[in-house]
């Protein structure tokens, strides 16, 4: 699977820019699935179920499986994706970053063990430390550039010579990351203004936006200020918000109730 | 355990600053212990009893595990650590770095369940990312500030209002993030000069400093620059050229030699 290929064949037979994360807490989902041996995945696989025609990806969050011992979950997850809906990339957010021979070791645990179709990275080790994964070139590299968090003005809004960091990291990964067409950039949905000028920079490059929902963010100001010309290149995640919609037995419905509702509020606005 | 108290007895009774870094490749170790049921961990273990009281920490770096599916073997090398040689506190090597919520789940991973006593954090995300682990009294939260790869100029040496990036870093984790006065900062022995800078920021904070052997670093520069005025103050660790001093049935052995060698060299310049 190329993976940006795949988001941009997602989106238009989809017709959406909604990305589900699945970052299941134990103590969260529904008390029937908890003692099953695999709970995580069963709670997955049936949000996977109820939304695969809704989104352009599934972006499962590492920390939610390594927490509680339950890699197995998260690989048999990746692998319910890819045989059940070949067409839906899956994003493991994992915001690696380290030197060369370590960063080779981390493509590994992402691409080859579990199999997903593109990561999140972190940029502040520097471009060697990004080789690794720029190398594989059907997959995706998501560059974090101004995330959604309130610290994320502590180092990413410095000003260097009349520009901040993630407009250095924004013009580095068009310039000079992007060699095997396979890179896109984390710009949080909280801010919209700097949405705007990391388009102005990247052009068509894709984003992936998380942050809508519960850390604040806006569906119509994110899609206004962050969309290209076409009305796509933003993958738009949301998690809590979806996959909590409610804590009971209905808890896939809501799912896709939620899911439905955030995908129109996003089309509206493309 | 409190972490930095842990490092400061270490470097006292056995009058050593080095640490030894447990990033163990199946393809690299012996062959005989390589079908054995946990064969990172075995080499490990040999590798720790050979050298334990050469070292002030062993440092564990998570991607030679994940990448193999080797959790278990990582459990049980920290594990046999903390049981056999207690005073030797356990650095988990992972450069983590999110939001809150999910930070928060990495601490669970790094303290809770895996045991380290102290981790390397990735600051780009900014002062928030940070504080499920600086809430951790006991732990040491190691954030990286200066790194030894060349790559490192990318983003970390960008001047900022007449300040580097690494620099900001420093002055942040000394005024804004100890309040728990468990923090420590990477800086690379590649970069002699900026250790230097970097220690007239920070006053007494110990570092984490990697890159002597295998990455060019040179222990003399490294600890002139480095080091505080009671000649202590790092962690410096060397991994590959300790851990693979032969990749023979010698091997501990072997390790046991470049680890004294290389103690030997950091405590001349002292």
């Amino acid at each position: 699977m190329n993976f940006i290929k795949a988001v941009e064949s997602a989106w238009q037979e989809n017709n959406t820019l909604l990305c589900i994360g699945l970052d299941p807490d134990l103590s969260r989902i529904p008390v029937h699935l908890r003692s099953l041996e695999t709970p995580l995945f069963e709670f997955n696989k049936a949000i996977v179920d109820a939304t695969a025609d809704l989104v352009c990806s599934f972006k499962p969050q590492i920390a939610y499986y390594s927490a509680s011992q339950a890699e197995r979950d998260l690989e048999l997850t990746i692998e319910y994706i890819h045989h059940n809906y070949p067409g839906i990339p899956v994003i493991l957010d994992a915001k690696r970053g380290d030197i060369g021979s370590t960063a080779e070791k981390y493509a590994q645990e992402v691409f080859d063990r579990y199999k997903a179709d593109a990561v999140t990275v972190n940029p502040y080790m520097g471009a060697d430390t990004l080789q690794p994964f720029l190398g594989r070139k059907g997959n995706g590299v998501i560059v974090l550039c101004r995330t959604s968090n309130p610290g994320a003005r502590d180092i990413q809004d410095l000003d260097s010579g009349g520009k901040k960091i993630y407009q250095i990291v924004a013009s580095k990964a068009v310039n000079q990351w992007n060699y095997n067409g396979n890179v896109l950039l984390v710009v949080g949905a909280t801010f919209p203004t700097e949405l705007k000028e990391i388009r102005s920079i990247v052009g068509d490059m894709p984003f992936l936006v998380p942050g809508i929902g519960a850390q604040g963010g806006d569906a119509e100001s994110a899609v206004t200020n962050g969309k290209t010309r076409d009305g796509t290149g933003m993958i738009i995640s949301s998690s809590r918000g979806i996959i909590y919609a409610s804590g009971e037995d209905d808890f896939a419905e809501a799912a896709r109730n939620a899911a439905t509702s955030l995908r129109d509020e996003i089309n509206r606005y493309r």
